[in-house]
């Protein structure tokens, strides 16, 4: 009888790797390192034997393992194919039939961004919702679209690449993307430094920024404790991301937008600067739509990554 | 045995109903008065009478009716309920409901500009694709979006409402649905009428358009003559629209965008002005992106109802 499902979150530095029960209860979790050097061939033999290690300790039998899901940084085609995931080192990587393979169980492979947006949907901020759009603002801005409860992962595994949506016409630097004026450009952590320090250099006026790194919790410490030239970045933060955010909704009319990654550790005084940006560019039929924070931290690819496998069976 | 499916598209000033066999070839189509008043209580059933009367007039049984779907100018819950759909003057209307009651056979309803994607899906511009943005460029533009061969309706049935999404930050004029700078302002035929009237009393160049009343025939005709007045507006409007569409891209990844409505029957010449702009802006895993033109026409919506009966089979 199948009992438990493993979850594997690959990263470019550590494979974090739990397992849960059919419900999503963690039972335990674990990191090993990631091995790109050679096109990254051993990262996927790596996760197999470690949960089959973990297997080995816990007495649990192939039987019992209703399957493996995996969340990958980059797009991954609806038949588990990684064309390239840049950070791993992988060129045409076959990861839901590799980890099929290797551990004689069902697998399952989806982008990371996507994946954690389920976690978050199954066990996260977004519980009960079967419509979201989770939005991870950390160095760069990851998406993750969730209609009737399935992942939306578009013709070419781009979809809910919201942090790349075109959102300011006349900016100088390059995301990484190539394109200019992605919304990751400003509404990420990366993001918030820059804003911060077009906003310093404007003029004298004094801020507690002045001194020490700049930093997205830098600069929300600051507008908590009423720094005004913080209050003006976070005004700039909230008005561009509210906007963005806006078009989303025009487009897929979510219930809730659940937002994690590192800016998301300031609070619901994201939402003070971001929501009226939102409700003034927003589609009236989409003002319902609801904010709430994403709980689940680095675990939510874990838990994603499970539940994937868990709606094939 | 279910031979025959029938499609309502719902408009402000006429019905159009038509009858198909099971693979979508249309059998017949006719069309009648919208009577809009006393809150359009008359609609359904006077759609109802129009089908029964079909039916009889070509001895259907009803056991051999699939069932009736129908498109309607507004936003439709997932349980075919509109709240309000203005042109019609209906409030609160349970369309699904009572049309099952009215005719005894299955019912479904949805917002026309989504149906009118699935018609286009099914039967039209974007046959064999399941992932897709159908986009109408009428007085206003509508959009449907398909993923994995369903229809996004969205949390409160305003999915797929790319007409409003912000594209221009200083907009003077107020969008009919309150806004300023929506996509609808500039992409459809009446902002293409708003662009070349502000091309126009830009300076004096000489041009065919300032004769004869402004349309957006009119303007791409001119474009088509090598009018070099009509090509600016033409340019300003591709990037906008390319622009926007970009946007959508980089949420939902189609594997094809359909443009239809008035505007399209400029024909391939609009991807001219589009593509550019669309390649400048969206995130480049949606530049496999493919642009097709509606085929259907004015059919699209009554296609798009009887499929939308049955994929709910």
């Amino acid at each position: 009888m199948q009992k438990y499902v493993f979850g594997v979150d690959v990263g470019g530095t550590t494979v974090k790797i739990g397992y849960f029960d059919l419900e999503g209860n963690v039972l335990d979790k674990w990191e090993i390192p990631t091995r790109t050097e050679d096109g990254g061939k051993n990262i996927l033999p790596d996760v197999a034997q470690s949960i089959k290690d973990k297997m080995a300790e816990n007495g649990i039998a192939q039987e019992e393992v209703a399957g493996v899901g995996a969340g990958v940084p980059g797009p991954v085609d609806g038949e588990g194919h990684v064309d390239v995931a840049v950070n791993l080192g992988w060129k045409d990587v076959q990861v839901r039939d590799e980890l099929q393979n290797l551990l004689g169980v069902p697998a399952m492979a989806g982008n990371d961004a996507n994946v954690a947006a389920l976690g978050e949907m199954w066990r996260g901020g977004g519980l009960g919702c079967k419509n979201l759009v989770a939005v991870t603002l950390g160095t760069g801005i990851g998406g993750g679209i969730i209609i009737d409860g399935k992942l939306l992962t578009g013709a070419d595994g781009a979809g809910g690449e919201i942090g790349h949506i075109h959102i300011v016409d006349d900016e100088p630097n390059a995301c990484g993307c190539g394109n200019h004026g992605c919304l990751e450009q400003y509404g990420s952590a990366t993001g918030v430094v820059t804003l911060a320090k077009r906003r310093l250099a404007k003029d004298d006026k004094a801020s507690v920024l002045r001194d020490g790194e700049l930093s997205a919790k830098a600069v929300f410490d600051a507008v908590k404790a009423g720094d005004e030239v913080a209050i003006d970045i976070a005004k700039e933060f909230g008005e561009i991301l509210g906007k963005g955010l806006g078009m989303i909704a025009s487009v897929v009319n979510p219930e809730m937008f659940v937002i994690g990654g590192g800016v998301s550790k300031a609070g619901e005084v994201l939402f003070d600067y971001i929501k009226p940006s939102y409700e003034k560019y927003v589609f009236r039929g989409s003002l319902n739509t609801r904010f709430a924070l994403a709980t689940l931290g680095n675990d939510a690819g874990i838990y994603g990554a499970a539940k994937l496998v868990l709606d094939a069976r």
